[in-house]
């Protein structure tokens, strides 16, 4: 057996243990919880910049938000799932299966932006929380420009 | 101004930041998101228990859950949210704003055995993780037999 072809077959193995067991409709409506789930807590941490600023309750926020970047989502986005329901219609574009590297590079952006806000908000300093939640919040978007269908 | 009250006023003002801001549907929404993605992560737990065990995935998985946990969710439970839909109508029994002292026990075992999770992950052990997912699932299923309307 040559090379190529083990690799093949243990990529198959891989998919085959834990994602492919998550039906399509499932690892949609997973996925639209994780971003709204997100939303909930990048919303957080606005008012608490905005408002009256409760460290801990920013730590809660980007805690969660770094967790759910960190957990790797993209097993979610399965062959099929390019089209289906979840809580509603995904809105996911096609993009994401066929530009791979581009969408490899909007999500290390995420991920780092993400990891930064949980330091940030750990030393509890207002501004530069907000200053921060920019920079997550433009990864966001970067993302949703190229790979999400607009509401 | 007696003190009771000023701190009627305090509890107000506090409830009339970050939370009050949310609206009904939403918050009935991001709470369903919450409960959705640590869907997700019980189930890869499971699935790594039950097949392949990758440590790396259960730590994600695992970390993801806690953060989710320790997020103060229950500021999504605002009055007026008993009744409503979010991505589908809320399951959520009057008995979350009327036994309060039974709910926050059930919440407390709930982020004790998360915070758990996340410990018996980053140590790996198989058998062990396989052991500690029951004990956190049977905090789940406490509190959704009490707290929760039946499929």
């Amino acid at each position: 057996m040559k090379i190529k072809a083990i690799l093949a077959l243990v990529a198959i193995t891989l998919a085959g243990s834990a994602a492919a067991q998550v039906k399509p409709e499932e690892a949609i409506k997973f996925r639209q919880s994780g971003y709204g789930f997100m939303a909930w807590n990048m919303a957080r941490i606005k008012m608490n910049v905005e408002g009256t600023y409760n460290k801990e309750e920013v730590i809660k926020a980007a805690t969660a938000i770094q967790a759910i970047a960190n957990s790797g989502m993209g097993a979610l986005y399965l062959p099929g799932t390019d089209k289906g329901t979840g809580w509603e219609k995904t809105r996911a574009k096609p993009e994401i299966w066929t530009e791979k590297e581009k969408l490899g590079k909007a999500a290390m952006a995420f991920n780092k932006e993400a990891n930064e806000m949980a330091k940030v908000a750990a030393a509890g300093d207002a501004a530069a929380t907000k200053e921060q939640l920019g920079k997550l919040g433009g990864t966001c978007k970067g993302c949703h420009d190229d790979f999400k269908i607009k509401d």
